[in-house]
């Protein structure tokens, strides 16, 4: 089939690596001059805007798919006319932060407490309501930790609001948490669905910095149940990764977003079917791939710079993803996979890649630390 | 790095394909119109032999490679200025069956017993030093069973002669043997070497449809031992396999093909790293990935016409790897990989894979018939 991705960055450029190897082909709409899916296959470099490409993308594609949820409405009312999978409506929620909570309530999935702040004189009702210590996020458009003030007084809440760029928001209460987690699954239209181990993130400064599957975790249950209901009622096609932050036994749902995800990278090697095949398997129509575990698995990020590939390539079952982009502080710019037979094993590989990591992303000690404890 | 390869066929496309993530750009050489591994790079439509585009490729490349063997001596002759792996001397023992068995020969590598033919007149000499039944093989370019004949009376020596177009050749005695088996290897410059677990192959009307993997078959000792003497013989970078004819307890070396190959199409799954990786990391210098199996897996080749895919996708642990050819009679389209925890496992849906590949090739009922004897 012909498949159009909204949208040229690794996550594309991995579901493409996916779909060759069952016959797909891929056409991506970027704006950006060269995105790095951009060498496996066409790229119509125009805004997600522009009419007559969305048209041509949608008219050359059997399926048209995407890779990140702020896909402006306007694309996906041109798009309309294509078969577009995940359904758009599933962005409506993921692209608010305001609907994703209310929804999460709606279907009865556990979620902090919230209050929608549209303007500075919100902020007291807001903060009474919600309780300090809360976050202030923007309701649209945050990602990797970006838009978002912690208040831990009330006289944090008009420099939170400065700091947000006075818009749109969302406060909520800060959760404490023993650990943050996220469930992975994939539904095909006929609503069979499969669910991969949960992944424990690690992240520093907002980012993901690592990823650790957890097959047979207690919480594996509560996780599963949310997903399965998010998913039956968005009748979703396709992957989506829910993360939660995990206080004693219960789940609270953060955020989830209607694609392919970062904490789910490491199923590439570590599980049977890997998140991007399941994703373009199931947009196809095509059974969707078992997704037991294959032993022990772990991914961690390199962000910023690239750690020299063959000190970690020397390190048995592990796997690198490097992702053709420029280097920029901050910036994702490819990750590593540890697969191992026993936890031991993984564990030893884990720290050997941490500290080979931690030599460009410093942040990375943090992380070295928290496996160490 | 950039890595130019000869050849745009389905193993370059599956080379490529597991280099992106290793962060390297392809270039092909290929004189078809539109090879399979176009989509994949930057494609030089020009014959082998044309000089100013294998300089071209040569000085693009960091690294240049093949995907088959019978390479013109002339275009290597031209590449000789850029970095060429494995190393071209491998191709001259390769391309040409005589030297081949000679190089086995000098190896201590038991094989067949041969004798040269180059003209008519050395038929009956050939037949008497080598016992009838015999093949008479073309001494260049033959593949999937082409340019043989076999010689069961001293009258069909003639006839084989014309059969193979009377050129040079090469009579071999027919080896009578209880199964076929390869073993491919990936050899680092440092001289660092890892195998993976042997392969029983099934060919039917010469051309491969079923491999095996055999983890912990007690033949592999001496399939590495032969692969070891000759990588080292050849100081090779890359990957190499050795095609055997076992008799009991005993291995006959047929030939070895200096380059990945398709009875390790199963390692993409079924091992920790897959051949076409550790091709790849050879070649670039990179530490080689270790090389276990993952579990139980076997791998059976689409000919002439693919079967529906969504049957397929439909086995739990199968994968298809759909090569994007246009049918035609005997042609290689694609491939499934069947991966499973259990050999029991393994051989159920071995068998339900063959029963569907059987609805486009009927020649596979053969090889059911084969593997539930």
């Amino acid at each position: 089939m012909n498949i159009g991705i909204l949208g040229a960055g690794q996550l594309a450029r991995m579901l493409a690596l996916a779909g060759f190897p069952l016959g797909h082909a891929f056409a991506f709409l970027d704006p950006q001059p060269d995105p790095c899916a951009a060498p496996l296959g066409r790229h119509l470099a125009t805004p997600y805007t522009d009419a007559n490409a969305l048209k041509e993308l949608g008219s050359w594609a059997d399926v048209v798919t995407y890779e990140f949820e702020n896909i402006p409405a306007q694309a996906l009312h041109i798009l309309a006319e294509a078969t577009v999978h995940p359904q758009p409506a599933a962005l409506f929620h993921s692209q608010d932060r305001l609907q994703e909570k209310r929804l999460f309530t709606a279907l009865g999935i556990p979620t902090t407490i919230f209050q929608a702040v549209d303007n500075a004189d919100d902020l007291p009702r807001a903060a009474a309501a919600v309780g300090l210590p809360a976050v202030l996020k923007t309701r649209r458009l945050g990602y990797d930790g970006k838009g978002q003030a912690v208040v831990r007084r009330p006289e944090d809440l008009q420099p939170a609001w400065e700091a947000i760029g006075c818009q749109s928001a969302i406060l909520e209460n800060l959760v404490p948490f023993t650990r943050e987690i996220a469930i992975t699954a994939v539904r095909h239209s006929n609503g069979g669905t499969v669910f991969y181990p949960i992944s424990e993130n690690i992240h520093v400064h907002g980012i993901l910095r690592l990823s650790l599957a957890r097959p047979q975790d207690p919480i594996q249950t509560q996780a599963e149940a949310a997903a399965q209901a998010l998913l039956t009622h968005l009748q979703y096609v396709g992957t989506l990764t829910i993360e939660f932050f995990q206080h004693h036994h219960s789940l609270i749902a953060n955020e989830f977003a209607p694609r392919v995800h970062n904490s789910a990278h490491w199923t590439i090697e570590g599980a049977e079917t890997s998140q991007f095949e399941n994703h373009i398997r199931a947009i196809t129509g095509a059974p969707l791939g078992v997704a037991p575990p294959r032993g022990y698995a772990a991914m961690v990020n390199c962000i910023g710079e690239l750690p020299e590939p063959e000190k970690l390539l020397a390190i048995p079952g592990a796997h690198i993803h490097i992702y053709g982009k420029a280097p920029r502080p901050g910036r994702k710019l490819g990750h590593v996979t540890l697969r191992a037979d026993t936890p031991a094993a993984l564990h030893r590989s884990l720290v050997q890649a941490l500290e080979i990591v931690a030599q460009t992303d410093p942040l990375m000690h943090h992380v070295l630390h928290q496996i160490q404890k």
